[in-house]
């Protein structure tokens, strides 16, 4: 029988026998068992977690509104895990990042490129969500370098559709009260139907399962941050949608079919004006269609990636 | 050595023992040998031809403005042809089928449902390429019973924008001439751009590829039946789209970022109006976006129907 000692060992022996790019190799973690590790870049001090498959070019998730690592979906990450290397982050001062969080996307974007930076890391494919889908698109325009493929899932560009402040719906969304806290999220990220609801039961409790080191709750600085962030990105200009010109790489977007947080039709207009990119809609789904089709949209993003 | 004669014995003994719904018996037809079969409805001779893993639903196709059976991209025909049965067909008044074309979506769809009942068929996917695609709807709202999933690509719904008449695009692409003439199919179908024309080269390639047994060209009724059923098909009316909401199936709507022939914004009007629909438009394509990219468009395709 193998002790840790020897399968560390054979490890290491693999690693010195495989080390160009591409070389798999994978870590025993997950979603779940990932610990929070912490890299310093100037004087912010970012939490991550690293999982999975070990490729050239690791997935990289830009979390939206005031979400932590935490309110990522297992069954999304793992699924991408299976094939390639997974990095959570908190942006700067949200949960276990130090620092305050800035009140506009361009900063938010340095900060990611800064976490990126000091990983060591030359290349990434960027997943983002909501918000930080906006983090990821400004990340790609100023550090093109950096990325290799982008995926956009519910957000849109600068000066969208109903973006200049919170949508109706999701002043109504975000101001209710929910009892347990968490099941804000049923009314963010899916529909009101039968279906879509159950689906966000078990994207709650998917989400929940995660025992040990979670990530603290953000503070009470981080939503109104972000939100002066949001607004300054959805601030109406004329030919708002000409930066996306800029944005080359191939790109992935996906929405729910009736997002109500960025209206779907943001989405659309994304497709329309990026030069290279795909565009997939789900239907009866809201602004978190991807935890509603988790096994799909882990396969339609892996044909993306793969490709 | 197996002689002919035993093969097939066993395949009887194999199809003996397997009768259930979802065996599987493959012939050894492709897109290119399968032969042209005729069934007789009424007074309409259907040409039609089968071929592929003989599951229990086939993939029934509905071409496009002035196409036959040829016209379909073998890539396409095949790449489905490895998971379950496609079946061509030519509709009535078209290449090698008798009767007149109708100059009525309706009518048209009529005939579609006399030739699969001519089959003895009770249920199909469909999939229907522009014309093709508005054939597909109606039938799914006549003979629900009929249909299982429902795929649209390169099309758009009663009243769609730009659809009163062939766009100004269509009309310039339509009225120039081609040496040789199928080389219309690279403007119809692909963008101006050097990787959608190289595409296009392939499919004419692909396309002209089966030499024995083609169709015949369509006659010169063909063309104005079918732009005055288009036409009727998309003047515009009052609340148009709300007859989709009688599609339940789950449906996929197709299409490439620039159609110039039917505005790709009439896809989004399409999933957006159905009550269970997923859209996936293809960047830098144009209405033949399934022929820019088959491998991509059948995987998706694949998923949707097995899911």
């Amino acid at each position: 029988m193998s002790t840790n000692t020897a399968e560390n060992k054979a490890a290491a022996v693999i690693a010195y026998a495989f080390p160009w790019p591409g070389w798999v190799m994978t870590n025993n973690y997950t979603h779940h068992t990932a610990p929070t590790q912490f890299v310093e870049a100037g004087s912010i001090r970012f939490a991550y977690r690293r999982f999975g498959a070990k490729l050239d070019i690791p997935l990289l998730f830009f979390m939206h509104f005031t979400g932590t690592m935490d309110h990522w979906d297992p069954a999304v990450t793992d699924g991408f895990a299976q094939d390639r290397e997974v990095i959570l982050f908190d942006n700067a001062g949200v949960s276990s990042s130090s620092s305050d969080v800035p009140t506009s996307v361009e900063e938010m974007a340095q900060h990611a490129a800064a976490f990126i930076d000091a990983l060591g890391i030359k290349k990434v494919d960027a997943l983002g969500f909501s918000i930080g889908g906006t983090v990821a698109q400004q990340l790609t325009i100023d550090r093109p370098d950096l990325v290799r493929k982008l995926i956009l899932v519910g957000t849109g560009p600068r000066g969208g559709e109903g973006m200049a402040s919170f949508t109706p719906e999701a002043q109504e969304i975000f101001g209710a009260k929910y009892d347990p806290p968490d099941e804000l999220w049923l009314r963010v990220f899916f529909t009101p139907s039968e279906p879509s609801q159950a689906a966000g039961r078990k994207y709650l409790e998917r989400q929940r399962a995660r025992k040990e080191n979670r990530d603290p709750l953000p503070n009470e600085r981080v939503a109104p941050a972000q939100a002066a962030a949001l607004q300054k990105w959805g601030a109406p200009t004329n030919d708002p949608y000409v930066y996306l010109k800029r944005i080359t790489q191939p790109t992935l977007v996906v929405n729910g079919s009736n997002d109500v947080l960025v209206y779907t039709v943001n989405s659309f207009i994304l497709q329309q004006n990026l030069p290279n990119a795909q565009l997939i809609l789900y239907p009866d789904a809201n602004h978190g269609s991807q935890y509603q089709y988790p096994e799909l949209f882990v396969a339609h993003a892996t044909l993306f990636l793969n490709a």
